[in-house]
């Protein structure tokens, strides 16, 4: 069997066939979004993309089971509605019931961010596990969360925001309206703005150097990029970074003792020089006794993939 | 048809017979639990408890389909093994196999926080839900996970340790080794101290002449009952003190947004004095679209019965 899986963005929208052996795309193609247009016109274009996939494919149509959908925002995935997106501007988009009008399969509908979960939980980084939530480190921290091999979000679908735990209470402000929420710290935004302060702060820095003294130019790897040239501020911004993002993770195993707990995000190409110190704080941080088996931490590995994966795999 | 629940404590050891319409015990007994003992002679009192109960019952054995026990610590749900208890000082006791030496039924093992959000799940305050959390404000917070009926706790049973999540980094000193766990700000212990800091720091306060100057008086009762009187500290301490709570529950319905969340604890006698200001505070909080239904903020219902009820549960 075959399934769909689309992934739904504010640029492209792009669709693919994914076999049911976990996650391998056998076929995908993808168009501009052209947000502006009403929401029938974007979800006719997802259609006529979705057939001309399957029809390259080679497949037919009776060995495709369903259609999932991953979006931003926040979906009703037991109707099949998007409640909210705000970059596409949709509310309560019917999008089930609008796709069925052109291809009569069920449809799937979920937020990126538990496609992308759902994605290293079947084939990448967290695959053969039950249990796993994935935490993208980007503009904000997006989050999944797979119990049981299904995506949680809670009883309206708008849970699984592990960004938007206070770790500081009344602390840095969040575009939620809430102070000290993790992503205010342990975004790559934030890496960026502690960056440039601790920069304007220390001008001998190595960091100024890096970027001609022009702040705009920082961004999340300088840090990084300093701190591996010896640099004391840039080692100090990146130490206390790794000790945000340490606090948030160490939060979550406590939640939920995932059996791997994935980080994604554009940091992740720092690799070792950012996970082992990280791992040897959370170890010392997580609650639990000795003898019990640990949550594993791990990058994520379906990079690109993840959204059509994950999407796809809604409907397995 | 029938369930055993047994909830075994430091001081008692306590067995029911629920009946399978959801929550009622139909019959029930205890025994002081002499925990100095080896677990052998513990779990045979158990055992013996149980019989008794059943035949004081009259129910018969074909009728009654499992027991359950719930205890503190870390189990292993799936192996039936109590992994950890400080308390009783067991450490990995077989407690299945050992109940199955007296009584010939399936033995489910889960921890006292599982056991409680399971009987308020299925018959107290998040009756009819499928997805709820149960916080209990006590010495430390006590939190269960209810997802699709089930407790959750994570791939190693150690997980649901939502009071030990900072929400103040760096901040007070916690048991569990880490600084500014919301349990160290919002459990009744942490109450008592912030109450005593208070009266310490404002000698005119009520508080000082409600216990006669006497700071070993103080209880998780004083600030509140001196906020009623008017007393400006007694006010600032239970303020401060609904934020602490309230940033917490903030966090675990971003997290979860389960249907209900239960707060028990001996603080919940405070009734609305306490909720409709953290209900307040909660509703500005919450990540959360327009349009969608809420979590529902309820106190525990279960009283003394969750622990007997929860652990028969387990076998539902």
């Amino acid at each position: 069997m075959y399934f769909v899986g689309i992934d739904l963005g504010g640029t492209n929208i792009a669709s693919g066939l994914v076999s049911s052996d976990g996650g391998t795309i056998i076929c995908k193609d993808s168009v501009p979004t052209q947000k502006e247009r009403p929401y029938q016109e974007i979800i006719k274009d997802m259609a006529m993309l979705t057939s001309e996939v399957i029809k390259k494919s080679g497949v037919s149509m009776d060995e495709i089971k369903s259609i999932g959908i991953g979006s931003p925002g926040t979906p009703d995935c037991k109707n099949g509605i998007i409640v909210y997106n705000n970059n596409l501007n949709f509310r309560n988009v019917p999008i089930r019931k609008e796709m069925q009008e052109y291809l009569d399969l069920p449809v799937f509908v979920d937020n990126d961010a538990n496609c992308a979960a759902l994605a290293e939980s079947v084939a990448g980084a967290a695959k053969g596990t039950k249990c796993s939530v994935t935490i993208t480190l980007g503009t904000g921290i997006g989050s999944g969360i797979i119990i049981d091999g299904k995506a949680y979000s809670g009883f309206n679908y708008a849970g699984a925001e592990i960004g938007h735990t206070v770790i500081e209470m009344d602390g840095e402000q969040c575009t939620c309206g809430r102070k000290g929420c993790w992503e205010t710290y342990a975004a790559a935004t934030a890496l960026i703005r502690q960056t440039k302060k601790a920069a304007e702060q220390n001008p001998d820095s190595i960091i100024n150097k890096l970027v001609d003294g022009d702040m705009y130019k920082v961004d999340a790897k300088t840090a990084f990029d300093a701190a591996k040239l010896g640099d004391k501020t840039g080692k100090m911004v990146v130490e206390r970074y790794i000790r945000y993002i340490a606090e948030g993770i160490i939060n979550v195993i406590n939640i939920f003792m995932p059996e791997v707990l994935v980080i994604g995000g554009g940091v992740c190409k720092e690799g070792d020089y950012l996970l082992d110190p990280l791992k040897d704080i959370v170890k010392k941080g997580v609650y639990s006794q000795e003898g019990l088996p640990q949550t594993q931490i791990k990058t994520a590995q379906m990079g690109n993939a993840a959204g059509i994966v994950g999407a796809a795999m809604l409907g397995m």
